[in-house]
């Protein structure tokens, strides 16, 4: 590597910034939930940012945004960057952010340094990643790689309740690419983004070289006992839905402590029944989130998950009902496509360790269908998700220059 | 006692299942929130059957309805029934409305045998005792003896954004009678009312001889730890509000257990924030009830109850507010109605057990200013503030007979 700085950091910050003002929030957070109209100005402005710089802009039929530089070789599969534009409720400045914008500064580096490649360059931007107005996450990717069919996926309903196929149609996102990898193909894929938790900053690692996503299974809890007044039922006499909630929130938190260092699990809702001061909750709802980077450790999470709940709820003499909502295995990501991300970091100079990611991102459903890697930068305190998400100015230019570097190499 | 059937039981019954196809609900309940036109519709019937019964009807500044039957000497205070004719959202069919109706047959019975009493006789009917749509509870009771000013009350909003004088307006509530028992004493006051718990049914007694109160603390709390994304971060790193809420209500839960046959503790609210399948709370509030009828012992909880949650959220990493909310010392009834109580149930040759209210009742607040007992009778399973709340008929008969025999022997 000859050049020490690839790509123009102080142009990347900028657009940072600028994109961080569409649907800006009191606490310096970001909210563009999926296929709203703050969606579309970000899109809005990312389509001018691409045609400034000369490359196509194209929609697929999904709603998935597709910026083109292209190749000497039209016939070739493109190399693709990606992530994505929409945000949590209370969402922070960076997340998918950076990787769109990443990409589109390694579109405008390669520009400026005359580099012309064998492979056209695109940088993807994923229809609905966040999956909190539209449920499930990860739709434009999913679609792409056939995990979803489009039209189960255009007849989603919000927690609005918008249809999201009226939402396309109505923002104009209906395109003409077809939402498919077998017609549309990728060379290879590359997601930069923020790590979302707090391993590089506590190790004061640069760089995270992603070797693969976690398993994830998803399930939701409804535990039934007896509403009853609070004041003249016998301790004895209860069947309490919430002490049996609170018993296993414990345990999936136990269950994660006693995992290893790479398992998660989380309750993230919980919701009691009738919810008033002095009667006894009759009914919760809750749910449960399990990962880890190895398929039979979660599977035996999910053995122990369900054994000791079951336990747990006759024991406080109630019902319980378990259902699975999302499984997800782990997903392994191409191995000559990590070394290029760790040689591009190690050519840099920077410190960078191998990671697992603990986050579901677009590219694990891309990595079932095409050569994957992933570049992840710190963000301060781990902390995303939340408008205090945060990352520096130095950590945005490290991860964009390794991924200039393991895509100027991909795409020949 | 030379009559073992002094009340009409059929025409009891018939009031009690006319009041509740006022507001009933599906799942064969009743909705009557306080100051809605449902419960002005129920108390348009009573008074219809008030007036039939040649009772006069008013109504006090604070919206409580007085139904009096006059005495010998107008100049002697009245012996009051009451109860309330408001419900929980989603409530049964006899809370309140059994104290209501029961006092309103003891009329109509004294009347069919042309009893004379020394003092008038009178049923009120408390305004907002659930608490439900304005909180706090028991407010037309709480006014009349002074624990509430009467403009405090009238400036509350409600949960739907009402103003509750507004409301009182709106109904033509709003009535001359001086809500003050300084202006307007009681001899004494009688309360009969379903029990809202299973110990009489559980021992097979037919009527609970209530001899006070427990004592009540409520309380807020609000955890704070730190929002992250479920996925990323590790285990040991979290400051997981939802886990830390877990162990404060399984502890909870234990100081009741441990505190003895009398002793109630319940966390009836927690709310979870953000709310997100996959991120993990950074905060959650939830309430806390905690009764018992011995106050010294009640004092033990909260030390207990306030050191145990300080050191299980130091424990968990998280922060933690404990505000009191609400503080209500255990009351004793006034022993000599108390063994009237007894001994009329005695008469009728009725099983019958002393017992303490573990619910709060208007008989407690009249309490702090007026000689004052309760009859409690069984409710089926103890199930109450419920839809499936229920009662037996010859349970009914029995608690107003128990009714009848105590309040003439106390008017004289």
């Amino acid at each position: 590597m000859s050049d020490a700085r690839p790509i123009d950091a102080a142009r990347l910050w900028r657009m940072l910034m600028q994109m961080a003002e569409i649907g800006a929030t009191d606490k310096g957070g970001s909210r563009r939930l999926a296929l709203t109209d703050e969606d579309a100005a970000g899109r809005a402005l990312l389509r001018q940012w691409a045609e400034a710089a000369g490359c196509s802009v194209a929609v697929d039929a999904i709603g998935s945004m597709v910026i083109r530089r292209p190749g000497r070789d039209p016939h070739l599969p493109p190399v693709v960057m990606g992530s994505h534009l929409d945000t949590q409720p209370t969402g922070g400045r960076f997340d998918g952010v950076f990787g769109v914008l990443a990409g589109m500064e390694v579109l405008q580096s390669l520009n400026d340094k005359g580099i012309e490649t064998a492979h056209p360059v695109e940088v993807a931007v994923w229809m609905n990643e966040e999956g909190a107005r539209f449920s499930p996450p990860m739709m434009g990717s999913g679609v792409w790689a056939g995990v979803f069919g489009e039209q189960e996926i255009l007849d989603k309903v919000g927690q609005d309740g918008a249809r999201l196929g009226d939402e396309l149609e109505r923002l104009g996102w209906r395109g003409p690419l077809a939402a498919d990898h077998r017609s549309r193909p990728f060379a290879a894929y590359f997601e930069a983004h923020i790590e979302q938790g707090p391993i590089l900053e506590h190790e004061g690692a640069q760089i995270g070289v992603v070797t693969g996503a976690q398993g994830q299974r998803w399930y939701e809890v409804t535990i039934t006992g007896q509403e009853a007044h609070a004041g003249p039922t016998p301790m004895r006499l209860r069947r309490d839905a919430l002490v049996a909630g609170a018993r296993v929130v414990d345990r999936v938190n136990r269950i994660g402590l006693e995992g290893g260092e790479e398992a998660c699990a989380t309750v993230g809702i919980l919701d009691v029944h009738p919810h008033s001061r002095n009667v006894i909750p009759g009914r919760v709802f809750l749910t449960v989130d399990l990962r880890h980077p190895d398929d039979a450790t979660l599977a035996g999470f999910d053995r122990r998950f369900r054994d000791e709940t079951q336990a747990l709820c006759d024991a406080a003499g109630v019902t319980v009902e378990i259902s699975e909502f999302w499984h997800f295995p782990s997903t392994p990501f191409a191995p000559e496509l990590v070394q290029r991300v760790r040689a591009a970091a190690e050519g840099f100079g920077y410190r960078s360790r191998d990671i697992v990611s603990g986050a579901g991102h677009d590219a694990v459903y891309v990595a079932r269908v095409c050569p994957t890697a992933m570049v992840f930068i710190p963000c301060e305190d781990g902390i995303s998700h939340n408008e205090a998400e945060n990352i520096r100015p130095e950590d945005a230019e490290r991860g964009c220059a390794v991924l200039f570097e393991a895509v100027r190499q991909t795409a020949g």
